[in-house]
């Protein structure tokens, strides 16, 4: 996607020094837009520990690079690859980039030859992604086509946290179809929740739409309900950190609120998502770890102030806070899952009739 | 109720200087706490606007007050009660605070006497406002007494905004009935929502609750609902800023999708509000008109930074925000209504069953 008008993936090797890699370090956006360099599975394990990247199909892109890097540096994969898993629990994306490393680098005894198999694996995980997540756009954007020629006014779609190209590689999941629908000239409007704690709507996701020229409006994360009430919502589409194989939904604390919302105000709630993110051996969300973060992100935030980023309390110092990260959306409140491979409903019969069997054992 | 230990009302005759109204600036609660003078109408509607002072009893009780020093300045009740009633459309409890001063003052004749009127009368809303509020805690603590007494555990409270001691003159409406099982001995725990964009919980909230040292916890508005699917959360209590006399009702952005998680997990929800809050022509929720505040409440946030206030810009200058301040949470989804006299049920039955035709006739 493109930056002050310069197309841009998330995650890349540096141009004529192939044994770093790049990523944008997302933590001060918008207010400082910062190439970072990796040069050590240490370094990546931090940038994703630190949310310098996030998002579970940019992470599992991140950690396909680590792997490369941790070859690079002589370091053993399987314990690159337990550093790498235990920065994050909730994104499957993770453990599933780290497999593939493995298994590619099974058989491979020199130091070169897994360099190579790891640049390599690395390489197609990231464009593998990219592809999926391009795809999302082609089908969901069918949704979108369809409520602007029922409707022959704006499409006002609400999306929470960021599931845009910033989470991803390229193109992003939740807003792919979004950006297929504005190039294709579609009169389409963003809501775009700023998903406190840590806000990767208001600071992402409106940055995004930003730099793409999509017309959006930053609302906060209590406001949802009153413009579906109110019917100014006419879709919702979210992303996932990881889905069960029979359609519930862990996404960025907030998004079960919403769906509620949707559903009781008759308005579609799609999840769009990579096939990655489907956890073929869990069948029930609350299985699903949830991640619990620092306190802080809660009771403290940063923004700018005259020309610096600045971090500010907003609570009482005394005051405790709970910060969990994902909430479970049962399939029961979800329209339907927007995959690679197209549209299904979200439950075991609509998931598998679009991944056969076949898919699964190969995924296991 | 006790700051550093010291009884406090949020509005108050000035010591040995009665032609001065005061009151707390709750702007910069919770890092500072500042007494501020009030001596002229001009300077409440700009209290009232700017929301040194909020909260629907707290709005009334201080409109209240508005008039005598409107009385003192020898200005017309009439148009300073229109100067009133202007500054916030959502709250009632403005126009009746209003309403009965003009016709306290029907037949008065001099200055003086008016002065004499519209100072007995700003003194009986608010005594009037803080033994209603000690009655809402008086009954509603029987609904936590019988929780906590099934549980044999801590009651898990979570509540949205700051329908506290500081929103209205005395003990709180939402909080009244949490401060009497507090002092009563009832292991109790209260889930702050922090209520943005203006944070009135994670600034207000947790600050009275901090001051009477009840435990509590802030959460971000997106916490609940997952909070609630994993048991942790026993019973809702908010506030209203406007009743219908059905039942429906306007409270703070975001309580309409706590309502909903509620349902969804068949936990009780219950609205606290002195009866000034029900508007006694209005049947319809979606009647009530709802604020539309300043984008720059959501682009931008104040706290504190090296032990100065500082506001700081949390999203791209150039995305634009929407600011709606109040949604309305709808009677099917609300447990019961704690008032003044009594627990009624969210409908046009149970409330003029409690509140008989004679009591509305008197408000009209």
């Amino acid at each position: 996607m493109k930056v002050n008008g310069k197309h841009f993936r998330t995650i890349w090797l540096k141009e004529e020094q192939e044994e770093t890699v790049q990523i944008i370090d997302q933590r001060n956006l918008p207010h400082e837009f910062i190439i970072e360099d990796l040069n050590s599975i240490e370094e990546t394990a931090k940038a994703i520990k630190e949310m310098h990247v996030r998002g579970a199909p940019l992470i599992g892109a991140t950690a396909g690079f680590g792997m490369y890097l941790a070859a690079l540096q002589g370091i053993d994969l399987e314990t690159a690859g337990k550093q790498l898993i235990a920065t994050r629990p909730t994104a499957i994306d993770l453990e599933l980039a780290v497999k593939k490393q493995l298994k590619a680098t099974k058989k491979s005894e020199t130091k070169e030859e897994k360099i190579e198999i790891t640049l390599n694996t690395a390489k197609n995980i990231a464009d593998e992604s990219a592809e999926q997540c391009r795809m999302i756009g082609e089908h969901g954007v069918k949704i979108i086509k369809e409520i602007s020629k029922e409707k022959n006014s704006t499409v006002n779609i609400l999306t929470h946290c960021n599931a845009g190209w910033l989470a991803c590689v390229d193109y992003g999941t939740a807003t792919s179809p979004i950006y297929k629908a504005f190039d294709e000239g579609i009169d389409v409007h963003v809501w775009v929740d700023e998903t406190r704690p840590r806000n990767q709507g208001a600071r992402l996701t409106a940055w995004e739409l930003l730099q793409q020229e999509v017309p959006h409006t930053i609302i906060v994360d209590n406001l949802g309900g009153h413009l579906m009430q109110k019917g100014l919502v006419d879709l919702c589409i979210v992303g996932t950190d990881r889905t069960t194989y029979t359609g519930d939904v862990a996404n960025k604390i907030g998004t079960y609120l919403k769906a509620l919302a949707a559903k009781d105000n008759g308005i579609p709630f799609y999840v769009a998502l990579p096939s990655n993110t489907i956890d073929w051996n869990l069948r029930e969300g609350n299985e699903i770890p949830i991640e619990e973060r620092n306190p802080d992100e809660v009771k403290f935030i940063q923004g700018l102030n005259e020309e610096k980023i600045k971090k500010v309390l907003l609570s009482p110092e005394e005051s405790p806070a709970k910060n969990f990260a994902f909430d479970i959306t049962p399939r029961r409140l979800i329209s339907g899952l927007i995959t690679e491979r197209g549209i299904c409903e979200a439950n075991e019969k609509g998931i598998k009739k679009l991944f056969s069997e076949k898919d699964i054992e190969e995924i296991d």
